[in-house]
């Protein structure tokens, strides 16, 4: 059976050392596309890109973290062939006051959760970070989408939630990105050569290299803090968010927000050139 | 007095160490620009962005120098402002038959030349890179402006030559670059805040920010290399800038270029927008 959810969940994995500063939180923001279709010299701009005076994007909190999902593969229960893996959700929340811009850090992670939904097998490994002294920064949840996998029997998990409401957006905000925006992305670590290489991404299902699902996901939180929160990085406690269908480098994504109240914001992502949603059943929640 | 060539000719630089592997090598790339208003998937984008094939464009050879250049300010007979200095003038020759993607390396420099323009000093470095294994990489020649500093009676130096021949452009290769060009390009090592900070620029002089020249001459080579050499790196063997003007991130950089012989191009870089030469007197050998 490729996927055995008696044997997967709870399975811990390795804990990961990982260190950050500046230059990598930059490159981050970078990688996202600060500074595409802006002025460089806008301290939205600069907030995230000089030295003097960052500020670290909390969505920053996937990043050091990713060299703790490197075993899924050898974990009990778990026979996926990577090629078909895509990002299927993601949950993060800032339990630090916010994120600092240098850190060195230790993540452990464990299979939370496994789920049977049809066309594949969902997993989620929830990952906890805290620094060398033992201050907890943030705490993920990655699902891992195994196209072809399901069918095995098991539960098919909660409902997604965070539908918006019926009305228009209290605000939209666009966000270009570049045609080498991956080749970017990529450097902050997840080097999948779904990204880059044409060749592997036609091999994998599609017509040519997709932008990192957590680079939106990036665009998206780092939107609802220049809309709403006037830059204020601190004020950003957590994000939640279902990928609905890939991003092509270059193109626009315009995330659309919800004030459901003074925490909590209902969001859902777009693309503008196909008016297609790559990311929906989302909230970030606000302090 | 500011600058005495008879204290700082030869005087020699502490040894500078540096270390470099495929994420920087594909960071100065896309630093440069590779990618901007490209097709992504196109191969001279991926030969110098994705570590499947991974070239290193040959200009990357005056990073791993930068930390040898730190001290400046503490050499004899050099007493300059860092705030009035500018990149006048760049050499640099691939000694080895081509840069490796991964190295450790060792810089030696020294002042090699000090020369009396009027408005300023003109000061030459020489620095000589081999890898820890003693094999010598690359030879560099930094041509370091200090404006204001010049009027102390010595030489004024060489003729710049390389003018170009009285007929067009053998070819004319334009290079587009990102209004956050300089964001990206700085986390290759030169975070002179002259290239982010609106206000440090201000005080130098200057309306806004400027490209670095570096980034500008790395541009200048590789369309040397894409234009006339089928992007072979291996054939690029010396690089002879004079830097005139300042580029603004976000303008087209177009390398014009003529065949004197087999081994020799005389080259010329203007800002498209506005037509003002910003590299001059400029030569590439190749093999």
């Amino acid at each position: 059976m490729p996927v055995d959810p008696s044997a997967a969940l709870g399975a811990e994995f390795e804990p990961a050392k990982a260190s950050w500063g500046a230059k990598d939180v930059i490159l981050y923001a970078l990688g996202l596309g600060v500074g595409v279709g802006a002025d460089p010299n806008d301290p939205a701009v600069l907030r995230y890109t000089y030295e003097n005076g960052l500020k670290v994007i909390p969505t920053f909190g996937v990043i050091p973290t990713f060299s703790a999902l490197g075993n899924l593969g050898a974990a009990p229960g778990i026979d996926i062939n990577p090629m078909m893996i895509l990002h299927g959700e993601q949950y993060l929340e800032i339990t630090a006051d916010e994120l600092p811009v240098e850190a060195s850090t230790v993540t452990n992670a464990k299979i939370k959760g496994v789920y049977d939904k049809g066309k594949g097998a969902l997993i989620v490994i929830e990952t906890r970070t805290s620094t060398d002294s033992g201050e907890e920064l943030f705490v993920n949840e990655f699902g891992v989408f195994a196209r072809g996998d399901g069918g095995f029997g098991g539960e098919s998990g909660p409902p997604a939630g965070n539908e918006p409401p019926d009305r228009d957006p209290d605000l939209s905000v666009e966000t270009p990105t570049m045609p080498n925006q991956a080749h970017i992305y990529r450097l902050s670590g997840d080097y999948n050569p779904l990204h880059i290489d044409p060749e592997f991404a036609k091999m994998a299902g599609f017509d040519r290299p997709i932008l990192h699902g957590l680079c939106t996901f990036g665009n998206v939180g780092r939107a609802v803090i220049d809309g709403l929160l006037e830059g204020d990085t601190s004020r950003f406690r957590s994000i939640k968010v279902r990928f609905a269908a890939p991003v092509t480098p270059g193109e626009t994504v315009v995330t659309d927000m919800w004030k459901e109240s003074d925490s909590d914001v209902i969001v859902r992502a777009r693309v503008k050139e196909r008016e297609v949603e790559v990311i929906k059943n989302a909230r970030v929640t606000i302090r």
